[in-house]
């Protein structure tokens, strides 16, 4: 029986995967299973051939929202549903890993040392995974029909044929609790800019995805008391650090645009140009829908800078957006307190956190920031070298920070890249989302298991550096 | 008798400073006193008035070399003289006040408990105080006397009046050393761009100041058997991480340059190309010399960005430059090479550093972005309220980089700015050539001596952060 017996040896090959590897293959194998059907004219018209399949599942996969095709015109309705099973399994399911990740940093043990034994999985949280996977399934099911409901009915009135205006108020609640930033039409949400239900459903179902499971179910379970003492470090900083951001993101957006005068939000209305930067502000970390078109002859050239440090920076850990997360800010922004203060440990909000968690801050926002970097180089020289269609460096950096942290914002760079322009933006949204931590402990992992423990063990002479 | 009694009483109150205290005061009252000095008709004509004066004098102090007056030109010869003296006094001053500092870093004590004791004065390096700073004196003047001698001999040739050429020679080989990027001709040294004496005496004189006075006596000290392991890591690292930052900006500014069809580099020899790029990379930290003319029109995006990712950086500590410093950025580097590797601790050169290090430098880093970022603001909200001259928001930034790192490079933005933009850049040099760190401190010591030691007291309760 050699077909049962490769698979048994499949399954046994699988199950020796690390969680970290895991996450790797079996995100490889859903884009490429997405890539294919995708490609089928059952899914798409001819425009769609492998390539722009390839695009769109990792798009998907990914959640990013970045498009080479037209996602309401190029694919069929079944194509459609493809995308936003893609975008569910994407979406959920890393964000059910890194919840189930986050549990090993709260028993404080060796991450890489115990992922592989099933014994941990006990460990996690109060009723064990199971629990835990059903809960995140529930509350994104639940959360995404009323969204989806409150779209149909006062949102999407324009749309006269009732078949359609409930895919549309399905799918774009999907996008948004995902923070996907797939949309149906080509102009993404501008047409729908001074509608508030819009607006105000798309913006609440953006900012609990982000925020994660672990914070709104945390919220949830104190929703009786809600007081600030009954909630974790962890959901009092995410909460504080996302309004925080998402205040600065707006009045320094309002600000930006007032200021210079020829470009779009200073030419509009004061109640639509202050929600028009509350979007803007939210969709930037991470989701990537827009009620204003981007570009470098719309938003200003600060305005732009403002957006890249936004979605750079992304949602909170173990929600559905990407970027360097919230916590990683807040532990930086710690960092700098304390030594600015003087005071020997890292506090935040009258607590002391570990140095290591700075490390690790350090660790994932630099390698980012150089990654994005490189990106921009690689797009910069092949764009130069084939004498494409020439992009100010600014227009570049803001695109590959864009797929790094899987926002889904174009200034109109994607469609009009080389092949090799587009396989640098595939690559950085898949290694962008999913960390470049995670995705190197699964190399390492697979490299070398024990050559790490051996350097950890050999004990390095001390010695002193003038900073 | 009440002058004597006010004397000794200022003498008392001076005496009671700590150091990062005294450095503050003494700043300021150089400034002022050079202020008045450069403001008087025997140093100056009639267009430098007293905010002139005051900007020069701040530029001349912080060793910048941003200029709102010609300084060939509009000063004197007794007026450049006294510039001079200023630039020696800032740079070397701070040169011997954060070697001095240092010394409290290698014995592993408390900085700010122990400055104010005139007993720690002993401890600081082999011989006491006064030999170490015999040292940077006797070493400035020997490394400035042979750059003015080979400058005057080989080359300012085409300068005919011999006493003009030794003043030109001894000016532009303090500055070079003091990395205050001062000149006496209005274009910088372009007029030399194609001379090879002249590029290579003031970029050994740049990097040697740079480098810092620990670093150039190590290297001195072992000068007969030159092997790695007799230097300090202090000086290893320097040594590498000022060689990398300067290979990566020469072939950066290659790159970009030649990449980007109608800019100025790209339409010269590939020598002079080459030569050019070395100096600009070398200058950009943070001499602020310039043979090529710095524009939006001569110089890409990516370079342009490139020079200011050099210029934040900076030099090494305990040098005459600024910027947020190569130790700095090294700390950062291992403890990103260290999270992304898996190790628990930050391992440089196979030597642990302390996580208190990696620490200050989050704390250096973010604190100094996010000053130069509201500098920036700053600019573009006084220039837009007041309808001035329009700038980019890149020149703004660069400009405030620029200031903040005590760079001096200028892309026709500081002359055009107005009382309160210019105002701006005076604080931004002050603050950026003191650092945040130390200027904090001095203000906190003077606040409270002892809430700070209370506050480390306090143990917070520790708690986990998803990271
Ligand atoms: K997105
Ligand atoms: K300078």
């Amino acid at each position: 029986m050699p077909f049962p017996k490769a698979v048994h040896r499949t399954q046994d090959l699988y199950r020796r995967l690390t969680v970290p590897q895991f996450t790797v293959v079996t995100g490889l194998l859903v884009i490429i299973a997405g890539t294919l059907i995708l490609a089928t004219p059952v899914c798409s018209n001819a425009k769609v051939g492998l390539w722009e399949a390839l695009f769109t599942a990792t798009s998907a996969v990914t959640v990013t929202g970045l498009c080479i095709i037209d996602i309401g015109q190029d694919l069929t309705n079944v194509g459609q549903g493809v995308l936003a099973a893609m975008i569910l399994a994407g979406g959920l399911g890393l964000m059910a890993i890194t919840t189930f990740l986050q549990g090993f940093v709260v028993r404080g043990t060796e991450l890489r040392c115990r992922l592989d034994r099933g014994k941990t999985l006990d460990e996690f949280g109060v009723g064990g995974v199971g629990t835990t996977f059903r809960g995140i399934a529930l509350t994104a099911t639940v959360l995404i029909l009323i969204g989806a409901i409150v779209l149909y009915i006062f949102g999407f009135n324009d749309i006269t044929n009732h078949g359609e205006r409930l895919w549309a108020a399905l799918f774009h609640s999907i996008s948004a609790y995902n923070n996907a930033g797939f949309g149906l039409w080509s102009d993404s949400l501008e047409h729908y800019r001074s509608n508030a239900v819009v607006n105000i459903v798309i913006i609440v179902l953006i900012v609990l995805g982000g925020l994660g499971w672990r914070v709104t179910s945390d919220l949830w379970s104190n929703r009786k008391q809600l007081q600030r003492r009954n909630l974790s470090l962890h959901t009092r900083l995410v909460i504080r650090t996302s309004l925080i951001l998402i205040l600065i993101g707006t009045v320094g957006l309002v600000i930006t645009e007032s200021l210079s005068q020829d470009h779009f939000l200073s030419s509009i209305g004061w109640s639509e140009r202050l929600m028009s930067s509350l979007f803007g502000s939210i969709s930037a970390r991470t989701a990537g829908f827009t009620t204003v078109n981007l570009s470098l002859e719309s938003i200003s050239d600060s305005g732009l800078l403002l957006l890249m440090a936004l979605m750079f920076i992304g949602a909170s850990p173990g929600g559905t957006g990407g970027g360097i997360k919230t916590t990683t800010l807040a532990a930086l922004m710690a960092a700098t307190r304390s030594t600015l203060r003087g005071q020997d440990d890292v506090v935040i909000r009258n607590r002391q956190i570990s140095d290591k968690v700075v490390l690790k801050a350090v660790g994932i926002t630099v390698a980012s920031l150089l990654f994005v970097l490189v990106m921009a180089l690689l797009l910069g020289m092949s764009s130069s070298l084939n004498g494409e269609q020439a992009f100010t460096f600014l227009e570049m950096l803001f695109t590959c920070i864009s797929a790094f942290a899987t926002v889904g914002f174009d200034v109109g760079v994607t469609q009009n890249l080389s092949h090799f322009g587009q396989l640098v933006l595939i690559v950085g949204m898949f290694v962008g989302r999913l960390g470049i931590l995670l995705l190197l402990s699964a190399i390492w992992e697979a490299v070398n298991k024990d050559r790490l423990h051996r350097q950890n063990r050999i004990g390095y002479p001390r010695e002193d550096l003038y900073v």
